[in-house]
């Protein structure tokens, strides 16, 4: 059954491919001789081509961010709350590029990929990626599209990180940089957590060294419990009382290992469903991108520095109830920023439910996103 | 080498055993129709039998709190920061007891035992004991020892969840509560964890439904898994920036998924260790107790109400660095206490190290400890 969509949706949507034969150096010293990006647009880009914003995706996001596929899937892309027609990321007023990264399992060249070189499947052998690298090959993306230069680059979480590289790296590519929800680098104990998510896909006996599609198997029990054990870094304390509480499913204490409470049988399905979506070896390399971002490294460890190298505005937003990257980690981006003598509005949104705030239709969020690129989109209207 | 052992250890100890044969009906319906416990002493019982202290341990503890097996032991009991002579569970005016709980893996009757009924190794058939079970078999102990009100009863984390069932359940049988790290009962946040950890040692391909020793092997992956997030938990943000930060263990990015960062290396020693000395179905077990833990609701969910029951007087101490069980969650306890119209005395302890903090000398919470312990003792001598 078919069903009308929303008005204010980008409607259905047809994701592009690219293909690189331009080798891509890697941070690792390796390098990919050839790739594939796929990537969607939404909205029309203007004769100037100052209207781009580039959409960055976060740890298990892809290049689908907004519409739907067919009129017939249930949910429609991951930042549909802030992307479409009328929407902060307004779709009558940008032309919005969201490709999904290299590495990833869902269309651009990954583990999942076979490696043209040897006729067989990438898997382990697929180079670990870090966040400079998907900038570059994003920068590439930009230059096949014809766009010297984006209005904004916008992400949150790991997608954030690639918009603080990019002003980094590419000062000249971008006005604006949207970073939500992130941190500067990852804490010791954001890479425990991932440690062991790594932990429990690689001790899986059906993990055999990343060569599973070879044994025609996956580590679905070792990616269950990583995105188990990631759902419950996503989610405040405060939204798992307010959703599950202490609430039983069956009504009375079973005495077993059965599902017994209410977070018990959502983190089971959570985990469950993941792995049908999901390949193990990339959620491998977006945890090691994610331990590995820490772009003040290359400045003596001043972020600041870093930072003195970008030309862009930007907007910081964090969110209360984020435990994964709090908003104290989101204002050492905002001090550093005003050493570095940039311009940087910071907000910080009240909220409940986490890390995953970034993806909700949090009214004060919405409206601050909105107001910001409404700026944004006057002065890119306005040179013209 | 033998060493000289210090001179405020309670020295070298030798646990006991004793054998029940009285039926213990369990909470879960079932009941255990004869069962051992172990446990330790330290100091000697007065004449009056009104010194005693009964230790309660937590997770992965064990009836070993003080002293050493052997002279050759490389660390002491798991409490020796505060039992011994002159500490301030002082083994010069105390008899302290500490009891190997039921459903444990070093002496007491628990899943690694044989059935008696059967001849085979009870496994998962082990029933889920809670911990109004503990408490009930604790007070057996105590009949036996010929201890019929023990000046204290003290614990930390799950120690203290069997502290406070004490003073609810055998009200006239204990003077004084000590409290420590604690909360009323688990956050779906805590239970999230819980279950995460259940997973990973169930979905062990090794555990064969919990039947391993039978198979001669153990779900060594899925445990090691369990006790490094177990760790995670217990580490406070701030001590694993201290101890790790980012640093790499070999001075620079490796690009592949061997151990990079210290943190690493650390979770995966502490993971690979604990299954040497643990069992499984006992981590199971010890989860579940922790899950099903909330004294309030046999009073319509009022803590107050199950708090009138008891008569004894109460020590919360909490730690500013523990998210497991944070100082909120003491707070709850204290004002239900209030509530009840108790005496508590509270002490929030500021500390670095995170919930694991009830294990270490901090100097303000063992002097906390020892002027409340100092008056019991007062008490306790004054009476006669």
């Amino acid at each position: 059954m078919t069903r009308n969509l929303p008005d204010d949706s980008v409607g259905l949507v047809t994701p592009d491919r690219l293909h690189f034969d331009q080798p891509l150096a890697l941070d690792c010293g390796k390098s990919l001789p050839q790739y594939d990006l796929v990537y969607e647009t939404y909205g029309r880009l203007n004769a100037a081509r100052s209207n781009a914003i580039l959409i960055c995706h976060a740890l298990s996001g892809d290049h689908h961010a907004a519409g739907y596929h067919s009129p017939e899937d249930r949910k429609p892309g991951w930042w549909d709350n802030c992307i479409g027609p009328g929407k902060p990321i307004d779709t009558d007023r940008f032309f919005v590029v969201c490709p999904h990264n290299l590495g990833g399992c869902k269309g651009s060249t990954g583990p999942a990929s076979i490696d043209p070189d040897t006729g067989r499947y990438y898997g382990p052998d697929f180079p670990v990626v870090t966040v400079r690298d998907w900038v570059n090959s994003q920068a590439r993306l930009a230059d096949a599209l014809g766009i010297e230069q984006w209005a904004a680059v916008a992400g949150g979480s790991l997608g954030a990180m690639q918009a603080m590289q990019w002003a980094i790296d590419y000062p000249d590519r971008l006005r604006h940089a949207l970073v939500i929800a992130a941190a500067p680098k990852l804490s010791a104990q954001n890479i425990a957590f991932n440690e062991i998510a790594r932990q429990a896909i690689m001790s899986d006996p059906d993990f055999h060294d990343g060569r599973y599609r070879e044994h025609e198997t996956s580590p679905r029990r070792g990616l269950a419990l990583a995105r188990m054990l990631g759902h419950v870094t996503y989610l405040s304390e405060a939204s798992m009382r307010a959703k599950f509480g202490r609430e039983l499913r069956e009504g009375n204490l079973s005495f077993g290992y059965d599902v017994e409470f209410q977070v018990e049988s959502y983190l089971r399905y959570q985990g469950h469903s993941f792995v049908d979506r999901f390949d193990a070896n990339t959620y491998l390399l977006m945890t090691k991108a994610l331990d590995y971002f820490d772009p003040a490294q290359r400045y003596g460890n001043d972020l600041a520095a870093a930072f003195r190298h970008s030309t862009s505005r930007f907007l910081v937003i964090s969110f209360t109830s984020d435990w994964r990257f709090s908003p104290a980690r989101s204002r050492e981006i905002v001090s550093a920023l005003m050493e570095a003598d940039r311009r940087v509005s910071y907000a910080e949104i009240a909220s409940d439910l986490g890390h995953d705030d970034f993806l909700m239709p949090i009214p004060d969020y919405v409206r601050t996103l909105g107001a910001y690129l409404d700026r944004v989109a006057k002065e890119t209207e306005g040179e013209h």
